[in-house]
């Protein structure tokens, strides 16, 4: 067998800001063969996720920043072109940190296989894979919503938070949706149930919010900061829950924030309202939830009760702008990258 | 009988930034005989607190604000001189929210018997009171100290500090003490048996701070807010927690805080260490823990495990004086006013 080209997508530049098509670099590289234990895998849709951004910064987080230079990381689904790893044929569906190329090389570390008769193989991207099992834990291990409470979630219309809306929904709770632009508010709506949703980029977005939580809110799911983080904190309860699994409004920030400085009343709300904020990364909870996840959601995409959308973009080329457009709310939907 | 008169300090006017002697009143106001169902009470001592400056303003918080022209509020230990409660006799001491004023009618409301043979009384508004209650909830029931992490406490030969770095030691945790000057430094390591006590006014205080915590910092029981919090949120490991009982750096502040905004590398801190932050009331956790606290911290108190330290200052007329160096640190352990 000659050696495959993987066609890759690279970080050219560690991005100042907001990332411009200049920090991605397209590439090529010959993969050898596999050796023994290992496996060639070739991608058929990967992933584009707001924690990427991170990831492309020099500075301490959960994970490891990328290299300049090294390929793009992230989950793809791919399919086994040939293997020399006892667990996996040639022609299986796998799961697989794939990273933004073509082909890869895999000794079968963080590769789960997939069943597409179970579900699409798409959601093991999104609502079955880790966006859902973010807003599964997140909502029902932090934010425990009790029936009759109010849920309140922003980027309500991307992955994690329609499912956050639609478990609140199971869970009793009034689920009140945050999105940008007329017709995501519609869509969350009719598709994920939302009692209410409301367009951040309103002038008076504060007062609608308000409007829509008139008996405050228990539990917010922070996935954006920013604006969004002023507007829900005077209208928290006590004993008020915020999970925080994400901050997409600051991730492009650069340098000391103007001020004022808004830490002294958040720590004053904190204090007065009995509030409960705790970050976490999905994987905290995996050994003792994922099963169960995968069961009961995975059931709610089998029978529609639950629901999901996909925004798919076509060709590894279109991931760089994607991406971009990811971060500046562009997005409708699970964002994925399709491959020929 | 004639009527008693009462001598009590009033909040004159709701203060701006630090408060002064301008902002408390005093006043003589008679008492009408206790009615059936009442009973007379003679203050022995009374407490001053850090959260009291939040009940001078007028914004919400937890407890209602005092009104102006109104008996400056808390509780305090008294005699029952005369009573027409069924509940209690003359002669009992007791608990009650007595204000800070020498008498006061009571129908029982908020009132418990205390037993001096048990422990000296002054410990019901300290260590067997609200602060120690404070100490035990936070760092037990929130901060879950494990053997060998380490525990943080600023304000720590102060009621609730000194008790969380004693509760800590019990838990077989590292704990680092906060306090204002060498004298209380001392004191912190030898009474309470701090592992370490670093002094907040020292230059090169945030970088003592992490020399004194080599493993990172487990466990920060918020009482103070501000420079400290600054120095601790770098130090802190993933899955710390923080339950947030006080903020007494910035009680007094007055108006927007100056720039940057601290409270987006805040809340980054939050996400990528999967940090809990919990504000809390001891109140909350009364109907709970409040029978098993006695029963433990008492029995400490009662063989000398567990130590406390007291600051008497005397007279009526010297407790707004007091009071506003309670803000700025100056007491040395729970600060009480004893009446004549």
């Amino acid at each position: 067998m000659t050696d495959m080209i993987s066609r890759q997508i690279l970080l050219a530049a560690r991005p100042v800001g907001q990332p411009t098509p200049a920090d991605f670099r397209f590439a090529e590289s010959p993969l050898a063969a596999p050796a023994a234990g290992e496996m060639l895998l070739e991608t058929h849709l990967f992933s584009l996720d707001p924690y990427m951004r991170g990831r492309m910064s020099a500075a301490k987080s959960y994970a490891k920043p990328i290299d300049v230079g090294a390929v793009m990381g992230g989950e793809g689904v791919a399919r086994v072109l040939r293997s020399e790893h006892p667990g996996f044929r040639e022609g299986d569906m796998v799961l697989a940190p794939t990273g933004w190329q073509t082909h890869a090389i895999s000794n079968g570390a963080g590769v789960r296989k997939l069943d597409p008769a179970a579900a699409p193989v798409s959601t093991a991207l999104g609502i079955l894979g880790m966006p859902g099992f973010t807003a599964y834990t997140g909502l029902l291990l932090i934010g425990l919503p009790k029936s009759g409470e109010t849920v309140v979630v922003a980027a309500a219309t991307g992955p994690v938070g329609s499912l956050v809306g639609q478990l609140a929904k199971r869970a009793g709770a009034r689920a009140v949706g945050i999105a940008g632009g007329a017709e995501k508010c519609a869509f969350g709506m009719t598709e994920y149930g939302f009692d209410a949703m409301i367009d951040h980029r309103a002038a008076d977005f504060p007062a609608q919010l308000a409007q829509a939580c008139p008996e405050g809110i228990d539990v917010y799911f922070e996935n954006v900061g920013g604006a969004v983080w002023q507007a829900v904190l005077p209208l928290l309860n006590s004993y008020a829950r915020v999970p925080v699994c994400g901050l997409i409004a600051q991730y492009n920030a650069v340098g000391d924030a103007p001020g004022p400085d808004r830490l002294p009343v958040t720590m004053r709300q904190i204090l007065s309202k009995s509030l409960l904020l705790r970050g976490f990364i999905n994987s905290e909870f995996a050994a003792g939830h994922y099963g169960d996840f995968l069961r009961i959601v995975g059931a709610g995409v089998a029978d529609g009760s639950l629901r999901y959308r996909e925004d798919i973009v076509e060709g590894l080329e279109a991931a760089p702008e994607a991406f971009i457009g990811l971060l500046e709310g562009r997005n409708f939907g699970k964002l994925l990258v399709k491959l020929a």
